[in-house]
């Protein structure tokens, strides 16, 4: 069976998975396109989605007869109002991050969805897809034995000047706060930041690099180091330290070089290269799982649980070394 | 468009790939299959591929209206047959190795597809749509200068007491024949073989390891290891040696560990698993071009040339030490 | 010019510094021994210094006419007046940490020292000796900008009943403490101390593992992880984050192997193989300093600074997670 | 007790080994110096050797009454006559290589020390003295079983117009010569010279880059790359490849550095920073068994049997491909 799909949102990253679905994964074809902006649906029809009709909205898009399944690709103030129709509609739904631009909007589709009593959606934290965070996850079962911290850090060259302080929560950290909840299968309960010296090249408004220290329901201890303007490259590092040993995150794939004196490997500059890959995977999952109606992989509670962590992280970013409590509703039995 | 399938050979490949073709990548179906184990063919579709019409014979399937493109997966002595069948029927072909079993026979299939005038076959040489060696091949094009010399290396655990020297030609150096050719752009004019002592766990009607040495046209000095009872692991490495320094094959992602005094990251067993992902995009890549009605990637002439290189190098390990020269019929225009 | 040299206490430590400058390195002598028990002072002798005179005291050794430098290896509650008794003596000094069992002990030997005017005193913080440390300073000189964080771990295998939680600072966290001073050329200004769950394998009167974050002068944030218990070896980790990029303390040189499906270095489990080749150059340097008749390397100001911090962060661990302040006296110019 | 050294050529080699035996290592003193050039001499008694005596002559030097062991770092085509005097006068005896220039000179020295039944010569083959050789060891004893191939190179950044092809094996393979004989504990059997073309930067005199194989009387076969305008460093490499698995020579220490999107280690570029620290080991080595009045370590045969492989390799230079034997005189028992 062929999965058919509407895209709600034609810009970049809603262009490149219409591409996934119609030229690179099997079981899913693009059917409908809708954007603000009709003429980017347009080209995306064009482009690589030949069959896709255009729709003036998303809940025209989402009602429409032969849209089995939607892709959330907007901007992220519109989520919300996307992935609940979609829910409203009985229909799957994967919806890029954020779920929901609050904790209350995303609390909202936890319950229309609870409600309902199946899952339709996934979120787009597709590092949970990524082979090195795979095979991470199978060291810390079969071989690291319980972790009891873990050291990380995400790495940016560069960001604009627009990028400020507590968007290194919700733009950067976010992609640890859900993977390392998934990897540890935890929970967090408290969040605190440290600031060393702001770096040379960090702009007025954003305080960087920065430390976020997380504490588990299960009592590990995480520190995240957030560098946005580290100058050498994208790097994502996570070491996990357990009872019998520790894991690293892989590097990624790279030719080992001798040359001028040094021994090299090219380390990535652009984030897009990062996780290519799992946008793939994590794609392919959304049409298998769509196929039988429903959806499997990070859930609307993921996309809850994150949104309060990344406030308590921003709260704590104002408080300074202090820790924030991370508070959640009852988790609804649907995603136990 | 969707390109319809027709699969000749059901076995362990054949189910492979049709899965491949079904359930991973775009653009392609599953429509026919015969094996001459009906059952097999039975199997597959029950399992893999439910739209299969099942032929009794790889010629009717080749013939059949619905078939747009025909993947060769039988027993290897058949596949020239199949392949001058698919070339007769204007039809695209994916052939696994050998082409075919004979140099001749490889030669046959160069002359009818040369006289058709355009390309329909793809031979199964995964390697050259491996990451790491595509990584490897655009290292020397931009970072080592001009190739000088090639150290590499392919190990295997163990072998069955039926693999007698002659496979480690035919079986397992046939891979680096073909990648090295590739990466170098290059073709070879002699070969030797060099052997050590026998290794304990070499059987009795295989002397192993072994050392082929070959020469290229340009010059360049080739030395692989064939190592097929290395006992540790399946292990393949690469090192371009060029004028300004040195490209090696990336090691395959792994998790790296510290546990019992051990800084250690696991090595692949399974020959199976080390190139996996590169089944899937030569696939894509023999649909993409299958839906334009012809075929790239590893030619008809790559693997006449394989075949012609494999029988020097048998000849070499009869001579011990001395070389033997690989000698080619000229390269008809289509393959330039 | 022989360097006559005194070691006052002859346990393990002792003997082998003994052994060191007979035996290993250039430019000294061991002329005299003492030790509260004699028996272990005429063993030393018989076996690496058979032209040393066993005295009944340390004091009487200091005194010696023929004793040039004295080796302070005695039980740490001693160190302090066999110290100042150099000092008085106008003796170069070499002392084992800690320099003084009290922050008040070591500001005496500064204070004995700074009226004095000159410098007497080396502490063996080793550390700064290691090849891999000297090289990781050269590094933050010349290659990775200033630098903002840090990110280092010290982890033990085992350790036994009677550590408890304060010897996590006291005799593991020291060594970090000192050379990380030096390695950032700063001073520190606040500590505090994180605790994860504790390890399975920690002891009743452990918290193990801990994370200790510290804050320099400059601005820079440091955070170790102190794990006694971590099963898998012996293994110092450091890595500096500066403007322009990180740099990694090398590892230990190890063979790589491939054995039995890993790719394989072996990792230490006996702290005393970690920095064996430190201690050489170390007494090296005060050979040198001590022919000159003075000394250079880690002064009494540092053995002054570690007390100080030490307290701190022994203090933060009670606080968890609260910062403590680095309080210390001014710096008398002898050590600026 | 102190060894009392004459040195016999104050060059750059000569007057460092003086200046490790003054400052660096424990047990001797230089008391002598000759060289032809007598200026030199006195240099290196101003600068590191204040109690050494000027002679005229090599002979006068070892006969003097208080040499008690004698260091030749003369010119090459010297090292025969002055080591067979020290032999004449008893006296032990450290030879940089070459032993002397012919196999027919080194075999007089094997016959005099065999004649005088007892070692006094130790050839200056550091590298079985590097921590790294003794480690790859160490490893094929316990850990990769027993060798059968060996995988080396040997390259050089660039060299002098004045170096031609027949230096590769003199200059140049002489080390792996000694050292590989010495990790297999084995004896080599033949030799033969492989050449890709020649590298761009090579001279007009030399042929550069070669691979040499060497077989061993156990039968392992070896195969050392030497490439002398390899352009990127000075690099060492040696894999080991065994019944169970393989061993690979340690990388000198490094920082490992993530800078402008590298993940970089520095290569050496200069040779003598490589096994600095095996001269350290090498010479106390010669210290402590002069003090017993003998030698250890590489011995007059083993220089006998580097330069009859040496010659072996030059005439499998001009043979291009084809084996050469090698054949050794028998082995005195003062060698077995």
């Amino acid at each position: 069976m062929t999965v058919k799909i509407g895209v709600i949102g034609s810009g970049a990253i809603g262009r490149d998975h219409a591409r996934r679905i119609n030229h690179v994964l099997a079981g899913g074809r693009i059917v409908a396109v809708t954007d603000v902006n009709r003429a980017a649906a347009e080209a995306v029809k064009a482009d690589v989605a030949p069959d896709a009709a255009i729709y003036a909205t998303g809940e025209e898009l989402v009602a429409a007869k032969d849209v089995d399944a939607v892709l959330v690709t907007s901007w992220g103030a519109t989520h919300e109002q996307y992935v609940l129709a979609s829910i409203a509609a009985g229909k799957p739904c994967f919806c890029e991050k954020p779920l929901a631009t609050t904790a209350e909007g995303a609390r909202r589709i936890v319950e229309a969805e609870a409600a309902l009593g199946r899952r339709l959606v996934q979120v787009g934290f597709m590092r949970r897809y990524d082979a090195g965070y795979v095979a991470l996850k199978e060291a810390i079962r079969t071989r690291t034995g319980a972790p009891i911290m873990v050291h990380a850090a995400h790495r940016n060259p560069t960001v604009p000047e627009a990028y400020v302080t507590p968007m290194a929560i919700h733009d950067t950290l976010i992609h640890e706060i859900d993977v390392l909840r998934w990897l540890l299968d935890d929970d967090y309960v408290s969040a605190r930041v440290l600031f060393p010296r702001r770096a040379a090249r960090s702009h007025a408004k954003l305080r960087d690099p920065q430390v976020v220290v997380l504490e588990t329901r299960k009592g590990v201890l995480i520190n995240v180091e957030i560098f946005v303007n580290c100058h050498y490259g994208y790097d994502i590092q996570c070491e996990i330290v357990g009872e019998d040993g520790t894991a690293c995150l892989p590097e990624p794939m790279a030719v080992e070089l001798r040359l001028g004196a040094k021994l090299q490997n090219d380390i990535l500059t652009d984030w897009k290269d990062r996780f290519v890959a799992a946008y793939d995977v994590e794609l392919q999952d959304f049409l298998k799982a769509a196929a039988a109606g429903t959806a499997t992989g990070p859930s609307s509670w993921d996309g809850y649980v994150a949104a309060i962590t990344s406030d308590a992280c921003v709260a704590a970013q104002e408080r300074e070394g202090a820790p924030v409590a991370i508070k959640m509703a009852d988790r609804p039995s649907l995603y136990r």
